[in-house]
């Protein structure tokens, strides 16, 4: 049975396995530093789709097939589906996963989705009320660029400040089991808004709430920094990782040694043109259902605390005049009970 | 501890207990049949704030609010909030959520948003990884009119199967408990698409999608319709609900004794000029927050299923020539363990 340490911080009692992942990405986030570690790179941004929005639903469901591929199991050994993802309503899971006839619970935690299904999924599992459930998210920069930002033929000038959104998705099934990676506990986000009004510096948004979510699981546990391999962000970027070193360290938490952040990760942020790094639900997806992943299933790592971070913001809460609130969502996942 | 029972229906062993309830709705609103049921009722859509999408957000400020001062627990004794809405990006909950400091679990599923936050919350509830959670949700028919179809100052004609969105905000504080309601079991939807493309009769969309969740429960319960004082749907409005009533008889269920539908209960048909009924994240929440769950508190009904019903399609995938995919989720609710 799970149960809770402090305030705010979830213990898997018997912790839930990640029995199989999977990454697909897009022709940029192939040539970054984390090519070879996808399962799939496709070089037409459409997947031979209509449009971006089908392609994105199309890689959801490519993702999910993966995934179910390498966990060896059918759609009917599925309990539930966790997805999200960035476009309004969350059209590409709606679509890209209608085809499954797995019971679905739709979220939106913009880019902690991943981090948000993980939690979820992790307490039915823990609780039996089921026992296999997916995770999936994606996000695709054609479909984001669109939606949150201009037309991309208008071929607006992007500020240093800015990321680019991921055209990726990521998805695992997290089962009972007694296979490394496990998922050992959890701390749920709050909704934090600092006033940060400059959609072009998503990382300055989210890092407080990322910092707040930090701070709560080592309060909560008595763990240190040094008790981990790697204490992994969502996608702050640059900016947003910088801030949130420099925010942790004034409440006395010194992460610069262990702290990695997706967003600088998946991008070769020198020769790939990305400003201040990469984001959406799709980019720490990929970079955890990958690289991540396979590194505690080797022993590479061996414990890890991975925070995704979200900015709930829309355009027309942004035309509106209104801050950037943020989110972020922590699990501890180790390669041991 | 949750047990499956069949293939897609879980039951709550120590069902958890919904401690407090309050419904939040417009003029229109509390002009309709069930207005004196409602905890409050306020007479201007913008509730003093300078957008509709603020005032939607305020609407789920003021109802957490209430649901908290009914349930005489603080913020600091909720341990999540699971909440959502219809705007892109699910604006209403972010910002009208941001003060609480609970951590928040961010959901869209359309119109079945409230059922989808009850199943979450009964499994956090159930296996003791919380003690009380908060359900929310919300809609505003003129946030939601400008968003999805015209602006309000258009003045465009509605067909006679279209719904009128309600404006309204329900939550619910569930919990560890011995006082009804309890939530007994459920059963979680999968995304449904018939191929309908008309967005002005939603009802239809979805109606499968709900027969599909309904047959799936009695299948794996065993139980009859004549087992419950209510079969109620979420919002299929008078299109929609004939619609299950007829194909639910195909499969040989008669549920034409039990069935109501909180579009249905909600306006007044004949004199209020909402066309097939209400409809709206909101509208299956109030009705749910007032009217049924007091009724079952009265003990004036002892077993209901809710069973909200959503439309998953965005704007953009309507144009993109996509069809509708539906999804409803199932809850028993009950006066007694």
């Amino acid at each position: 049975m799970p149960f809770r340490l402090g305030k705010h911080t979830v213990v898997l009692d018997n912790p839930p396995s990640i029995k199989a992942y999977s990454a697909i990405v897009g022709k940029k986030e192939g040539e970054g530093p984390l090519g070879r570690y996808f399962d799939s790179i496709f070089d037409d941004s459409t997947l031979g789709q209509s449009s971006w929005e089908k392609a994105e639903s199309m890689m959801q469901n490519d993702s999910v097939n993966k995934t179910l591929e390498k966990a060896q199991l059918s759609n009917s050994e599925i309990q539930y589906i966790f997805g999200g993802d960035l476009l309004n309503q969350c059209i590409s899971s709606a679509y890209g996963l209608r085809r499954f006839d797995i019971p679905f619970f739709g979220l939106y935690g913009a880019c902690s989705t991943m981090a948000e299904s993980l939690c979820l999924a992790s307490i039915f599992i823990e609780s039996e009320a089921a026992k296999n459930c997916v995770c999936i998210t994606s996000s695709h920069f054609c479909s984001a660029e669109r939606q949150f930002r201009f037309p991309l033929e208008y071929g607006g000038q992007r500020t240093p400040t800015s990321q680019w959104t991921a055209t990726a998705a990521g998805s695992v099934v997290v089962s009972s089991g007694s296979k490394a990676p496990f998922i050992r506990s959890f701390t749920t986000g709050t909704i934090e808004d600092m006033g940060i009004k400059d959609i072009s510096n998503m990382g300055a948004a989210m890092a407080p709430a990322a910092a707040k979510t930090i701070l709560r699981f080592f309060e909560d546990t008595g763990n240190k920094p040094s008790d981990f391999d790697m204490i992994l962000t969502g996608d702050l970027g640059k900016v947003g990782s910088e801030l949130l070193v420099d925010l942790l360290k004034r409440a006395n938490l010194d992460i610069s040694k262990q702290h990695s952040d997706c967003g600088l990760l998946l991008f070769d942020l020198d020769n790939q043109n990305v400003n201040a790094g990469g984001s959406g639900c799709g980019c720490s997806a990929a970079v955890l259902c990958s690289y991540i992943l396979s590194g505690i299933e080797k022993g590479d790592l061996k414990d890890i605390l991975f925070i995704a971070t979200g900015a709930l913001m829309s355009t027309v809460s942004v035309q509106q005049g209104e801050s950037i609130p943020a989110i972020a969502h922590l699990l501890h996942i180790s390669n041991h009970i």
